[in-house]
């Protein structure tokens, strides 16, 4: 289980012309074990986004105790990637495919002045949100639906439909914070859905065009993609034989 | 009223050979008004300290209303400061002097693995923390002492006595936080009581090892300082003719 802070990164997997954290982890891997791997990810987080309980899995010969491989690579990784957490899987374990529940959280700095402490990790939107309104809207994205209007397409011929098991808008100060949990997202669905919450937060668009848009998915109609550091992968959740991390995190 | 990351600063005052928070600020109000104007600021915080409620003053022929410094200062300075709030204040405001308490707050990551996310605003602490006994000690430190012990010297002559009106260590999770207050405090003393309270809290010193050192002041003794960037001067309170920002922070 890896926590990062994405802004140094053109997103969790690995491309030609940008550093990414499967890069970094790879990289620290093959120091370690001498071993060229190819590590999957769970989720797929862009350029900017952070983690705090991204899940990666990696096939090797190496016969490390699991906290002898998180210290051994916490060592090795940049300073903005750390192993919280390493266990042994199945051979078979597929991290993305058999997740069964991924959590993002979204944090917006909500003030008349920017925070220079949050700036990381925080959206600033300088207007007044109206929270109260957002949570109505947000609650309307749980159970089952078709998200194509919140996101980009899935590439070819995959659905769109997607299950959200809980969506909400939490805090009613200068921070608030967007929480969505769900079987898997659409490419930029989170960031989307939050752009179009601030856009009802402020009053310029009604809670009900979440419903509409559930009704009849005009394609990628939701947005604008709200910025990239304001969003953390909070935990991908396994059932049955997925890695077990023990307490020890 | 200021909130900076401190990370990119030699601390709060203008100094030779590194950039200050006090120097950013008198540049941008160069910036703003043509004049040459000299800042002072409450508290006087070390490289790499941040805050979150420091309090600057300074003398000016612009007459701008309070909403229009704020609003034209944080479009001119630097992305890790920000003004707060802004206020008129008397001819004579001396912030420093007429300041009548400080509110410092100490960040701990308490982990077996360092925190990204976390990592420029909390200090990495690997061993168990018996942040019970951290407590206990921190506890005697309410009241008004000889901080000798905990502190730099104050510069000739003046006296190392203080006011401590609140020493409380807070969660018991990985997160653990130092609060202070107090009337005023001595070169590194915050820093220097977090770097002794770890060593209590790690079982390497007894509580009332506080006591003995409030007791019998042996200048510097207590330590060593704990790093600067978990540190935060929160507040600076004063009484009567302090500035008065409003709500509108």
């Amino acid at each position: 289980m890896l926590e990062y802070d994405g802004a140094a990164y053109g997103g969790s997997q690995r491309q030609a012309n940008a550093p990414s954290v499967q890069g970094a982890l790879e990289e620290a891997i093959g120091r370690l074990t001498g071993e060229s791997v190819r590590a999957a990810f769970a989720g797929r987080t862009d350029a900017g986004v952070h983690a705090l309980g991204q899940v990666a899995a990696f096939d090797t010969g190496a016969g490390h105790a699991p906290q002898v491989w998180r210290r051994a690579l916490n060592a090795l990784l940049p300073k903005d990637i750390a192993v919280r957490a390493a266990a042994e899987v199945e051979e078979r374990f597929d991290p993305r495919r058999q997740a069964r529940r991924r959590e993002y959280q979204y944090t917006i700095w909500n003030a008349p002045v920017r925070s220079p402490l949050l700036a990381r990790l925080a959206w600033h939107v300088a207007s007044p949100l109206d929270t109260g309104r957002m949570n109505e809207a947000s609650r309307l994205l749980e159970g089952e639906h078709d998200f194509a209007a919140f996101g980009g397409p899935p590439g070819e011929g995959r659905s769109t439909r997607r299950r959200v098991f809980r969506a909400e808008v939490l805090g009613g100060g200068r921070r608030v914070a967007f929480e969505i949990e769900g079987d898997a997202f659409l490419p930029h669905q989170v960031r989307r859905t939050v752009g179009a919450l601030v856009e009802i937060g402020r009053g310029k668009l009604e809670p009900g065009a979440f419903a509409r848009w559930l009704a009849e998915p005009e394609p990628g109609v939701a947005g604008p993609a709200a910025p990239p550091h304001g969003l953390c992968l909070m935990r991908v959740v396994y059932e049955g034989h997925g890695p077990d991390f023990g307490e020890d995190d």
